[in-house]
């Protein structure tokens, strides 16, 4: 049973601020022991405990915002994370499960245990000594500045498999594959898929997307330029002044969870972006076929 | 150990008939039983003992062409399927192990066990109540003249997921992946990876590669045109007739082996056409990063 | 001024039946001179001069339905093109200008002259002795069945410039690139841009779109197989089994005249299905930088 | 006649300076002038008469190197730009025509008078009232950072057509098109077309290349991040931090002139990685048929 939650939600914007306030009396009322984001908390007009994401260690986390402030919260929260319920109030509302009018009604089923827990797998990115927050979405590796190309060498379980120039090469998993990974021209995982994929951004050589098994490591080795960036789920960057740096993804031991009242991938799939125009309605066919 | 090999060869090219007759003599030499592809035996000088595909029980098999060749003996050939040693004398043989010249080489290898068998998932396709051959590399679902809309919904484990209007809809193996797949846009499968994938031919909505679990249940139930052709590997064609057919596809329980000397996935993907310009020779670089 | 209409519409949708006999009704009533496609004539409960498409001479021609119905009136009608006043009663009605709830509106705004003219290229297909009729959107060249590699080699003005191995080749105008050769990975053409492009299907061998000036000969060399289908604008199909065929392409010297109220090119490209997520609406910026 | 040479040379490569001062010996034997640009005159062992790019006002212009070479050479030799005469020594050689063991040769048939000038269009580029230097290939607008999100507005002359979210967005020329712009997805333009080519690059919203006519004006207002980054031909980088900059592409008055030898742009084509496999030789068939 749920005793404890955290507040996240986006700063920026006032509907945010206002349901975090809400829903953090609505489960107080609840019995609910309440804690807020410490930056959050500042904004807010109420008194609540204050935590920050690293702190994080309630029953489940709600976040109000849309993939950004779920990225932005998955990096940070202690391992194993707690499950996160996901109320959408971005601009990319793939990740989350419920608009700002069903929050109370998915804070009750969660109080009465009726939902699932979607596990999703996280990639593990280090380079040489350096450990960096595993990626929920994707890994982007590139040089430093934009239309830079980056010669680089790749490896599966330390077997030189690929030479590459490409401005970028991104990893992403099931989860991140319906995100930039997508935007790159990669291909949808789905969920059950014990997999990542890999796709370069602007190849200068003929290359197209890699899928590679969940359990491979996957080494980039930049030749040129000096400097490498590494971005994470598109928040955190970093700047690798190292020669010859090696970037190692592998699948990390720790999952995120999402808190589910219903299996809809390919619902959330088919009201997004890129993929509009399939058809807004799937519906059984034997009827039809019948009639 | 093997005592009996079958030889199966392209027609067309009198180099492959005369590399059958070559080595039809060398393994009898060796004391193998052998035995010839009938409608190959018809065009060989030399006696030999005839079989279909369809009874081609032998220790393994080696095959004289390209893809082509390949897939239209894996299509024919008894449940299990002996191992495969394939020659390359073909336009495409990204699927063959060795060169012509290394053929008696590569049979002394075989002999002596100095060998690894590659197993190939392959694909299992049924249209309502009609079998099809499995698929080594793909089935292609389109209506039954180029450029006509297919308009199909795309289900999962019986579940719905998308609809779809496109000029076809090719399902691929690990295998197929770097065939027909990757010219229709998809993504290259890793053989360790677990899936197949779904890639749409000129689709009319937006709509990408999705990878799914090897073991899910993939089916497209058209609803439009009348006549839907499946096409199997490029070779088996068949037009379906009957009202909203449904074809499903999943993961075959037979595989295809395929007699390897070293790993070589990348390598041949290095080679191809479509992966040139990745910088043929792939090398440690430790030595570079030492210097 | 326009003194006489000629009616198309799809037979298959009783409301473009219905509309047609009402749009007769008005434009007799407004003293025009009104035929009907005779197809349609049978099928409609008003009498009404029957036309055939190849006699249809009148000042502007009225088609109900989809962009199938335009390409299929656009196939057959004399030239010079009369004008095409399209109502939109499809399923892509890319190239329509009104709607049906707008049709009366805008036959009275064609009756007063307030409406512009848009002229659109098409291209002239000839196979060796065979002339094909004019594309307004695109010819497809490929094998006789889907599924199947069509070996050829393109010429830019009687000069080999690329060999290629595809399922087919596509040459699309300005109008066309919205469409079938979208789905096919082509750019969109501005109207404005004095040019077709070339699209492979299912490459082979690596390819891209390219754009070639409108006043170029482009000319598709079939090597493989024996029989070529020619697919123009997607309805008109025929099959060449001459050994070794030519193709050749190029600008028409008839266009196709579309009545237009607005230039609305990209609102149109905008509301394609391809294109959606680009943000429905567009508006000057002046005012948000100013504020 | 030409009676004035000047030399540019990427400094890295020994080979390169070496070429470049057999050159300069060979030129002066001929009677010609000979200037070297002045950073490159530094580290040649001969004496030479040193100009910048910026005065670089001779007859024609040697560049011994890749396009890279090229490209930073045309974007600061004077206007009109003297012809060039491009030696091959770079990874990239897209542009160039000669390869250094014909380099004498290429010279003589220069004095000669025995070559074409190819003329390619350039790009003028414009921020609000800032000019940047005019594109051969390409100006690229982006973020300042690797995957961060650009939202635009897209006018052409004037009228807004489309908005946009993508990590950047290219508009290159028929020159550019076969470089940065098809990595990142767009169709090569055939240098006759008229015309230049708009490509998103990692698009969240779908979007595709559109191909507008050369003497349209294009212009991306940026509603956001605060700083876009404009690059010129891959090298020319500048940072704009204004807000809601407006940066617009024309075609320039100037262009570049290439000394050639004879009609290759195909020819260099199929020797580009990302078209390779087309076929090395295309040939005439007209044998082919009658036999």
């Amino acid at each position: 049973m749920l005793k404890s939650a955290s507040l996240v939600a986006r700063f920026d914007k006032k509907e945010a601020i206002k349901l975090a306030e809400d829903l953090a009396k609505y489960l107080r009322a609840k019995g609910l022991e309440v804690y807020v984001e410490d930056t959050l908390a500042q904004k807010m007009s109420i008194e609540a405990k204050n935590v920050s994401l690293e702190q994080m260690r309630t029953d489940f986390i709600i976040t109000i915002g849309g993939d950004g402030t779920i990225l932005r919260t998955c990096v940070s929260i202690p391992k194993p994370e707690p499950p996160i319920l996901a109320i959408n109030m971005g601009v990319r509302g793939f990740l989350t499960e419920v608009e700002p009018t069903q929050a109370f009604t998915a804070v009750d089923r969660c109080l009465k245990g009726e939902f699932t827990i979607e596990k999703c797998m996280k990639l593990s990115i280090t380079a040489d000594d350096m450990k960096f927050p595993d990626a929920l979405n994707e890994a982007l590796i590139s040089a430093d500045e934009p239309a830079k190309l980056l010669y680089a060498q790749i490896l599966k379980d330390g077997e030189p498999i690929l030479n590459c120039q490409a401005d970028g090469l991104m990893i992403a998993t099931q989860t991140g594959s319906t995100g930039y990974s997508l935007s790159a021209g990669g291909p949808v995982l789905d969920p059950g898929v014990d997999a990542f994929v890999l796709t370069p951004v602007c190849a200068l050589s003929v290359f197209r997307s890699i899928v590679f098994p969940a359990d491979s490591s996957l080494t980039v080795e930049v030749l040129r330029p000096r400097k490498t960036l590494v971005v994470i789920d598109g928040h955190h960057r970093k700047i690798i002044s190292s020669k010859l740096p090696s970037i190692t993804v592998t699948r990390s031991e720790y999952e995120t969870s999402f808190i589910r009242f219903r299996e809809n991938f390919y619902h959330r799939l088919r009201s997004r972006l890129l993929f509009r125009g399939l058809g807004g309605k799937t519906k059984r066919r034997r009827q039809m076929k019948e009639s």
